[in-house]
């Protein structure tokens, strides 16, 4: 049987196969072969991508996280004009896209860096989201790691993502709007509710520490998905300080480390949903995790409502973090 | 540069790359190793799946075409009850999931059907379509085809899916509602439109004959999607008569054969978009064509926004059915 279960944020329904739970095991991951070309990320190879635009530096003087713009920016500041059909709408894809390289070592995966290594990219992630904020025209920064071919990740060197876009997207637009709407008709942030709740039934929780929970939501949209939410209310990524970097680099790497060692490394991605830059709405930020197991296929793409074969609790028992 | 192209219809926005169009051959099509399980598709081995729903057969009395239910349903009529926590929200996944094979033959590719073949699996899918209609519980019924181990297919052999379920998903929801504010500010049916630009621009069509247009859309999603649309405004698929049938196969052939060369067998989605069952709201049907070519990853995650990387005007050129 399955089970139809709602996010209570914004509505969103997945179809959950509660009896067949798949287990690790139970996907094919297919790794591509490596490719010996050059590597524009590696240290001694800067000139092959635009200028650096954050470094943080060893006492040598040598990079170990490094940033620049993206070669292959999928928009940008350039404006030029263009035709619009009279019948149709478009316009021009303002934007911002930079890259952050987490390690000078080209093999080392997310979950295999030193806590203070992935410490140093958060520092630099958050450097540029402040700066790139500063552009008026700027209304969302989204933050994201791409791991694997699967993954999205045309370069397999490690590395973060920052689009920074001129509109609201979509799917954040929904998210804030119906956090507003759950605030003003129960008096409470939802992401607060969702702590309290999980950390009551248990069944859930991967992981916790003193400043962050790790869950299976409820409503899980991909197999063995995970959210990392902050306990206390905070309502946005770029308010994250120093100290609470530490913490949140000491649940995020278990984590990484248990997807890496249960899955043998399966494609993925990070994603940070935070609020829309001077965007006064109540939120509250949190990073979702989703491994690349399953294909969306012609029912998903038909009705937008995602089949899940394993149910958040069976995740939650895999993942858990002891 | 970039273009953010809009939806008429639902108001979704795509990131189009319109200066580096990506060809057929910048796309890499990993085809996975064939199996040499027994496949329970294959004529002889009925048994292996649950009993004959519909069967079209020949003089001699095989089969050419058969239907049964999903052996693996993600959705089923077998009611039971479950806990929902008092924060969530969850109901009983009820439903109908059925497979139509659509050639006796496990190694003949859609494209490769005859006319004949091709109109016998729309003449089965739509019998299938009306009886499970039948049902009041069900509110909408998604036919679709997922071909390729990318595309979603977990048995090769050439089949298509039907998936009811007991409410109006999310995306159709949307897209009906976009239809009736469109009809009511415009007084026009918005598809009806398309159709009329589309022909008179030229720039985007793939191909026409006497009923059907099949067109690169204007915001297309993915990279090389099509439509096909009925030229005169016809409401629901299960209203296809058998000249039609035959009409729309005399083109959905030629085009999936030119996907098959074009991209070398390239995973792929045939997905049917028409109105719920018992709904009254004003629809025009079509059917999209999504080959799966890049992989949707954290930005498309965080914000719901698409990059394509190809230019639908780029992409009727590549895919024109002479």
């Amino acid at each position: 049987m399955s089970e139809i279960r709602y996010d209570i944020i914004t509505g969103k329904m997945v179809i959950i196969a509660t009896e067949r739970g798949k287990r690790p095991h139970d996907f094919k991951i297919v790794h591509s072969e490596k490719k010996n070309n050059v590597c524009p990320f590696c240290p001694g190879n800067e000139e092959m991508t635009p200028p650096t635009l954050v470094e943080i530096k060893d006492k040598k003087g040598k990079w170990l996280v490094r940033g620049f713009e993206n070669k292959f920016a999928t928009v940008n500041t350039d404006l030029k004009s263009f035709e619009v059909p009279s019948l149709y709408k478009a316009e021009y894809g303002y934007g911002v896209a930079e890259v952050i390289v987490e390690s000078p070592d080209h093999n080392a995966t997310f979950g295999r860096l030193t806590l203070e290594q992935m410490q140093k990219v958060f520092i630099a992630i958050i450097e540029r989201y402040k700066r790139i904020s500063q552009d008026d025209k700027i209304k969302y920064i989204q933050v994201f790691k791409n791991f694997g071919a699967r993954g999205g990740a045309s370069l397999e060197h490690g590395h973060w993502q920052i689009i920074a876009t001129s509109f609201i997207p979509d799917v954040v637009e929904k998210e804030v709007t119906g956090i507003q709407e759950y605030i003003k008709k129960k008096g409470k942030c939802p992401y607060c509710e969702i702590v309290k709740c999980e950390k009551e039934e248990g069944k859930r929780i991967i992981g916790e520490n003193e400043n962050f929970i790790v869950i299976a939501p409820y409503a899980s949209q991909y197999p063995y998905e995970s959210w990392i939410i902050p306990k206390e209310h905070q309502e946005r990524f770029e308010e994250l300080k120093e100290e609470n970097i530490a913490n949140l680099t000491e649940i995020l790497k278990p984590l990484i480390e248990k997807y890496e060692r249960e899955f043998n490394f399966p494609p993925y991605n990070i994603v940070v949903h935070t609020v829309p830059i001077s965007d006064i709405r109540n939120y509250h930020w949190h990073i979702e995790i989703i491994p690349r197991l399953t294909v969306a296929a012609g029912f998903e793409l038909g009705t937008g409502v995602y089949i899940n074969p394993v149910p958040p609790e069976l995740a939650a028992s895999v993942l858990r973090i002891e």
